[in-house]
């Protein structure tokens, strides 16, 4: 009999080369040894819930005290006959009640319909009065999608760019894998430019513009350009002069520019604050103004909210034509609807207390305690892996990441290939199995040709931090031991 | 300068060939007369809430009475500190609060976590319970994946059935357009079957096998089939008898048959009660239980949940080979979870209250007094129609909607023509016009060429009822009268 349309060798081709690295061999054997008893550290996060052990806490527990009015707002909504019941103003403060009703006026029927397929007009107005305090810059809600989280906005926006295996997309290597991932779902090309490591994963645009014409020597339409800032896995922040240079980059070379900005709140070092793409290029004025399309994803899964589990995100176009909104609109369509609840927390993120209101004072103790704390374990982590022979990390300046360079001895190298393993995952298998800490190895990122990484979040407590440090040390010691050849290599 | 990515002359042409109903001429219409003022009746819904009108109360209200502590459950867990106030008694009762505990304690980290992507294994064992309970065969959890509504779980299907234009999809003529629409999407080939409205929409074995062989020889593999049981938009309850055909057909065709079964719950009729094609499938025993691949859809935003907000659904895969599930599993991933509040509103769906439980009493009275209310209304409208002049209406059996067949005279066709308008489309807008009831007309689902319709949702209340059938054969009356030639032409 004929293969049948769901065995795996008739499968869309483009759904098998499909990558993501998240779910790699590392992940699996944590797994693995987790059911075995072994005690692991979670620090690849994207994704370590799908063993069923419980995550961090970080990124649930102090947003939940953050948060503690939004989420009484959102139970509100939930169940709204609570608003009723003679009881309501013993469990919840009155600017929770006032904001529940609030939310609930912007919707139609409550969190259990459909909203507009771009989300709820009210929330959407409350996005773009977001942007504009932030940027000093009009911003038009009816340009302003809501979506599932911001992976799905972007997979939307790459559906509508990429027509087939010509067309490219250019994009950061390293790389957050949610785009080689939809790239190949969606058979057009990756086109890497790469980040340098030496000058703290700065992109130079030199490099950019070779790696465009190197693209269309093998017949590649370049179609649009990705940036992530602060950067996943990098942590770099982009200066707005870099930015600049992009966007006049992506106007002579008539890209659309994706700006991955969901790590936007997450900052922990002054020089270069976090400036959005949309407001650099409303300051270059025109032509660059009126002419580059740029398209900006942000989510209520990061910054100090970290509500992954809910899906909340939001995309903003500028310069797109009212026709394909409307496609893009369309499309939205055919899914019906971005889920509520998480459209609620999105409108209370870009909307958060005011000087005034019950929980403002809190509010601002906590979100300042929180990116306080991560800048301070970002340092912790960046100062421990800089201690480590062989092992050199640029500072994390944004984002949730570490991405160490760890150098392996060719002797490592050797090893790894007789034990049939990437050389990194080689490496980052060692670290798990001695340590139990779970890492994600640079290979699943992209990185160059004979460089090694791995990527681990900042976001053990800075009580475990120095602990895990140490044991990092101690295990990465060790391993360079043993595999350094002791003839011609000294330690640095 | 050339064409930018996102000017609409250079979008994915499968994107824009991607066609969707109910955001059609005549949704608009009705948006532009409802900022006028003027009174609309919804009978679209599907998505009525772009306007920001209130839809109709239905898919809240009532769900809202029966689900009092579905929501209190889902709010407790949102705002899980609330479990440790101590006036959580006086507001929460016992089941509601000891439900809170049970889903927090399923989850990795609370709704704010990212659960696996596959969703949160818990739940996922609730639903194989209930297809268990259900079916009367066993259901394996690791083949059943949570969803953000059911449609995003049929995309997930297609994209992996569907190569390139030459795979061909079956799906029933008039068909729900998600199924055109994500066929267009991922640029496949809709082979149509059309449904017999003289044989109230049953579905005739012949005459898919004339279109499979139709299709083959324009050079297209079907691959896939889609049946919708209940049918949407045909109301349609398909018979044990005739499930066990298709299956049969799917065998022999080597197709696999997606099964969209949102509206098991909303049966009208006592002559064909829902039976799954699991387990229809599973009766026929080999080589059809062994060999056919089935992927099984289901949701919260029907029957007597209507929860469509939440964005809640599940597949269950069945002979799907273990390397496909991974494949499946990995694009899940990359959009990293789907929504975790929804995940719990679906674990409470399959898993209600139980004999002996506080609320068990009130939510068998309300879930039947709904799906009784349904009944008689499908009844009231079905009986509206076909006393209304040219109008034939077969009774809504299931699903939630009317589909009535507007026998237009051809004088009527000619006006259309005159006005640019496709004829039901014609008819839809006067209707609207005249009465503020907004319809889909039947073109938006597809039809037999020459013949119209138009599709009402079954959802005002018992009271409105009466009314608007008053008004539509009013207009409906008039409008016969005005096109129609009296010199050889009677009512009937």
């Amino acid at each position: 009999m004929a293969p049948k349309a769901l065995d795996y060798d008739s499968l869309n081709e483009n759904v098998k080369k499909v990558q993501y690295a998240v779910r790699g061999e590392l992940y699996l054997r944590a797994s693995e040894l987790q059911k075995e008893g072994k005690k692991i550290i979670f620090t690849n996060v994207g994704n370590p819930h799908a063993l069923g052990q419980r995550p961090l806490t970080f990124p649930r527990q102090p947003v939940f005290n953050l948060g503690k009015v939004s989420f009484q707002v959102v139970a509100l909504c939930q169940a709204p006959f609570l608003l009723d019941d003679p009881n309501v103003g013993l469990m919840f403060p009155a600017d929770a009640i006032a904001k529940a009703k609030h939310y609930l006026s912007l919707t139609s029927g409550g969190l259990g319909a459909y909203s507009d397929s771009r989300g709820i007009p009210g929330v959407r107005k409350e996005v773009a009065e977001f942007i504009e305090r932030r940027d000093g810059y009009p911003s038009d809600p009816e340009l302003i999608f809501l979506t599932d989280g911001a992976s799905k906005g972007v997979m939307q926006i790459l559906n509508c760019v990429i027509r087939g295996e010509g067309d490219g997309v250019l994009v950061p290597v390293p790389q957050y894998p949610l785009y080689s991932a939809t790239i190949s779902l969606f058979g057009g090309s990756l086109v890497p430019y790469y980040l340098e490591e030496t000058a703290n994963w700065g992109l130079d645009i030199q490099d950019l513009r070779q790696s465009v014409v190197q693209a269309r020597s093998r017949g590649i339409t370049v179609r649009a350009m990705v940036i992530i800032n602060p950067g996943n896995p990098t942590g770099q922040c982009l200066s707005e002069a870099n930015i600049r240079e992009i966007l006049r980059f992506c106007y002579q070379e008539n890209l659309v520019l994706l700006g991955d900005e969901v790590y936007q709140q997450n900052i922990y070092q002054d020089q270069r604050p976090f400036v959005s793409s949309k407001k650099v290029l409303m300051e270059m004025g025109l032509p660059f103004s009126k002419e580059v399309q740029l398209v900006s994803f942000h989510t209520v899964s990061k910054g100090y909210w970290g509500e992954c589990g809910q899906r909340g995100g939001y995309f903003e176009m500028t310069n797109i034509p009212p026709k394909s909104v409307d496609e893009i609109y369309k499309i939205a369509s055919v899914s019906l609807s971005p889920n509520v609840p998480a459209q609620i927390f999105m409108g209370l993120m870009v909307n958060p207390p005011k000087p005034g209101d019950i929980s403002y004072e809190q509010f601002i103790r906590e979100s300042k305690g929180i990116i306080e704390s991560l800048r301070r374990r970002a340092r912790l982590m960046t100062d421990g892996f800089n201690s480590c022979r062989n092992v050199v990390c640029n500072f994390t300046e944004g984002a949730m990441y570490s991405f160490p360079q760890i150098r392996l001895p060719p002797k490592a190298i050797e090893a790894a290939k007789k034990a049939g393993k990437v050389p990194d995952v080689f490496y980052c298998l060692r670290l798990l199995e001695a340590t139990g800490i779970s890492t994600v190895p640079g290979s699943g990122f992209g990185q160059k040709e004979g460089v090694f990484h791995l990527r681990t979040t900042i976001l053990p407590t800075e009580e475990d931090m120095p602990g895990i440090m140490d044991s990092f040390k101690k295990f990465n010691d060790e391993f360079m031991e043993k595999y350094e050849d002791h003839r011609g290599y000294s330690r640095m």
